[in-house]
């Protein structure tokens, strides 16, 4: 490796622009969409789409809400050739659908391109020409002059071409290509003589679409490139500023953004970033990157899954699982302090649905792009009792009290420590229910069992309890009296087992609201020696519960007592 | 899906900074960088990594160059304790690399903490609370000074405990979690209370850590919040800022790119943008965009097949196809006018290799991150004679000339069109062999002939050709004169075959260097119809090879009047 490679590179140019108005701005309503997944994305696909695929993705873009899409390079290909003809001839076309085709500004294609769009009911044509220093001096050869005549010809040439079809509804459109590394008047020069050679008018629109084709630069340059030439074109009635970027720096998306607060109106891009490269920017993100503010993007992508697999079908290429808003994992946390945030920021949202959106976190609901709060919170030995809390809650109904998930989660981490690998809410509630005895045989079997008021002495609150319990291959016959029914019990391990304990904390509620729902039992307790244990029990009896949960936390108790 | 399901969502705060100085300025160094890939990038994989692949890790981000490494949340997890003890009692932390650890501020976490980092030589401890509103009041029902309280203690704590391990080297790092949706005033009046409670020095110095753990707002805002803390901080002395950028809004890399231009001067992020949800901000994205602008972001991606190969190994997760800089398609061109300019761009830069690196549609030279030109330019049914010329060229040496790039061009297309599918150079050159005779048979067989000059006349240039030729299953004897060989052959194909054809190109050049080497001949006919095509031969001898190739045309051009 040389020792500084990078100095063979060149620092991107930016613009002297003090008094830029864009950073102040912000964004307030959704601009013009176009897809060019048809187009720019298409070509960049190692198999390009065949015909029934592009009707596939135009069919799901139209339901999607998108108004204009590029469709393809009509005088390149005849795939191309034949999917225009075939929407046209099929009336396949929406009635507030606009398809657009690219051209260069050669006249057989000019020709060609406007052949395959004979008959469309709207139709934008988009021409671009090379007018950057690189293209110009490096790929042909090209003066300034002889640029601005390629561009002005084509455009006079298609203007002709478009009077000569009138059946169809025309916006024409035009890019310099690259505009963000073209000299800022150049660009401007070459777009003020398209704009002569077109005159746009309410009934002939013009879009001037300014690509950073390859990014190069952060993206306040481009916005300032973009704010500059807005400031300066000489009249923009009728014309369209659109941006069309790429995502080179990894930064299309703040590009896009940053030029709409400069002043841009449309932009031009792709789902999920497909397009040559690093692909265009991700009109996804850039959709829902509005919906988060409370601004509506004009598009729908409530069932996303399903967007995924179309698109994933169709490019042959898959979304990441961390791509924003879409990819698998994007709504997960691992963490134990975030997902004890989000239970917390759930449990606030449930006391207060209508209220503005503020779980921890979540920037977007789950549910509002059609994901399940199921994959919100997943376990690994990352995680805390939050997590592990929010699944038994989720998925069994059960509210634990804070010690008890500090208790269990503890097991839970030094299971998937031990494992290293992620716990599913069935590995969980498989672990939960054999620390708790909660399935097969509890720590104690509770045989026949009886409660009475003792109505001994002063105090007629006074309970006896007296059963059978069974307990490492015994039977015991327990008896005792407190002032409840789970003093009495405390009391009743006092003499058979030799167990003196302090209940520490007693909690209990139903499972799910029918009539025949199960009572679920909490209850801590202390022994002599300052250990706390848990015990847990489910029953169609509370009482029941709160003895069998009591006598859980006892067997535990006992066995720390045996091992030490 | 309810109408305006957006409306539930707040948009962000921005900040009033109109004044604000980022975006005049340029990037001109490399921040420090602090990996988290280890801490955040690790504890949102499904599975996290064990102690073997956290080591695995460690050690490329060393071998990249990484100085400050996150690597644990010791007082967590046992995993994560055991790992920094094992870096730290194994000697394996290299002189000039900082460890760093997070916790939390709870006194039995920060102690279990400064324990796990006892005997390390250098290392950074990173305490975080949690600042923002929706945190304070949703998650820790926790006042404005309690907040305080627990970050100044937690503060003091630590530099007690560092100052009780004087053996160790330290930094101390704070972060206000989430510093992007706190209250802009209470950010700053938290990190002045840790500040104060911390004193920084030149040998006990600070880092602010300002995080946007997740994102919700646009780039330029969060640099506005950035450049104002800085400018209200009241002594910025041996204090680092450093940002902490999540992707949420899938603008993370253009986060810190103009927080930077705010003046931050540390970047905390995870390699390809692993980590919670959408992931932190990708440090590799970050490195190369500076290395892009000549300058030397401090760590090396030259060999970025390594890279993605471990990256992927220890987080089991992939990097994406369209990933800036390391997907296997960012640098590949499909389309046919940009295969057209990067191979002119390849050209020109052939003629001057020491200039600055500007070939169309590539940024980065891929040489520069260990990957080779053979992926740049790839086939299919969107491409033009551009990239076909490269593949034969690369691959096989062959230069041809602008028309046999159009004539071939149009037949590969064609079979792409058909088969729908990527045309890789071992197919392209099979069409082409066929095409023109160029494996097995050729179109027309010559056997013995003679070139003579005929001396005839008053021209002693003229010269005499006869041969045998077999075609169609019948041998002809050829007699041609002619002002050149070439001449002499077509002359002679009059008579047996009745074809008059004129010789519109003609160009040859040898194939590879040595003496040894084979020449390559290409000839474009015209036949009386104004037919064109080019014939192809490869011969050790250079006449003979122009002789064959006009004879592969003469076929050709009998195929057509055969047809018709």
């Amino acid at each position: 490796m040389l020792k500084h490679p990078e100095r063979k590179y060149r620092p991107f140019a930016s613009i002297e622009l003090p008094d830029r108005r864009w950073p102040s701005r912000r964004l307030e309503a959704a601009p013009r969409w176009c897809s060019t997944d048809l187009r720019d994305g298409n070509q960049a696909l190692i198999e390009p789409m065949g015909i029934e695929r592009k009707r596939q993705f135009f069919d799901l873009l139209v339901r999607l809400g998108y108004k204009e899409i590029e469709i393809a390079f009509p005088a390149a290909s005849q795939t191309d050739f034949s999917f225009v003809r075939g929407l046209i001839d099929g009336g396949s076309i929406p009635d507030d659908v606009w398809i657009q085709v690219i051209t260069q500004a050669r006249e057989d294609l000019i020709r060609d391109t406007l052949e395959a769009l004979r008959g469309a009911p709207r139709a934008i044509v988009h021409l671009y020409n090379a007018t950057a220093p690189v293209f110009r001096e490096l790929v042909f050869s090209q003066g300034r002059q002889a640029t601005i005549d390629m561009a002005v010809s084509g455009t006079r040439l298609i203007r002709e071409l478009c009077e000569a079809q009138p059946e169809t509804e025309w916006i024409y459109q035009y890019s310099p290509e690259t505009f963000c590394f073209t000299e800022p008047e150049f660009a401007l020069e070459i777009c003020e003589a398209v704009c002569q050679a077109w005159q746009p008018s309410a009934e002939r629109p013009l879009i001037l679409n300014l690509p950073a084709t390859v990014e190069v630069a952060t993206p306040n340059v481009y916005a300032d490139q973009i704010e500059w030439f807005m400031r300066h074109f000489s009249d923009l009635s009728h014309i369209t500023i659109s941006v069309h970027p790429h995502n080179d720096r990894g930064t299309g998306v703040a590009c896009a953004e940053q030029a709409q607060l400069a002043g841009a109106a449309r932009v031009e891009g792709c789902l999920f970033g497909n397009g040559e490269r690093t692909g265009n920017v991700d009109l996804v993100t850039l959709a829902l990157n509005l919906y988060t503010q409370g601004i509506d993007p004009g598009v729908d992508f409530s069932d996303m899954a399903e967007v995924v697999r179309v698109v994933e079908s169709c490019n042959q290429l898959p979304v990441h699982p961390r791509h924003p808003y879409a990819g698998e994992l994007v709504f997960t946390a691992f963490s134990g302090s975030h997902q004890d945030a989000i239970r917390k920021g759930f449990a606030a949202r449930a006391s207060d649905p209508e209220g503005c959106w503020q779980v921890p976190y979540l920037p977007l609901d789950p549910v509002d792009v059609g994901a399940s709060y199921e994959a919100v919170i997943r376990v690994n030995s990352q995680s805390g009792k939050g997590g592990v809390a929010w699944l038994l809650e989720q998925d069994h109904g059960l509210r634990m009290p804070r010690r008890l998930q500090m208790e269990f989660s503890r097991l839970v981490q030094r299971d998937s420590d031990a494992s290293g690998r992620e716990l599913d809410s069935a590995r969980i509630w498989q672990l939960f229910r054999e620390t708790y005895g909660l399935h097969g045989t509890p720590l104690m079997v509770l045989g026949d069992y009886r409660i009475t008021g003792a109505g001994g002495g002063d105090d007629p609150r006074v309970q006896c309890f007296e059963g059978l319990l069974c307990h490492a291959g015994h039977t015991l016959a327990l008896q005792g009296h407190g002032g409840g029914v789970l003093e009495s019990v405390v009391d009743s391990l006092r003499g058979p087992l030799d167990l003196r304990l302090d209940i520490v904390d007693y909690q209990e509620h139903s499972l799910g609201g029918d009539t025949e729902s199960r009572a679920v039992a909490y209850v801590e307790c202390r022994d002599e020696d300052g250990n706390h244990r848990f015990g847990v029990a489910v029953e169609g009896d509370s009482t029941g519960a709160a003895i069998r949960a009591l006598l859980g936390a006892a067997a535990r108790l006992l066995t720390i007592r045996q091992r030490t």
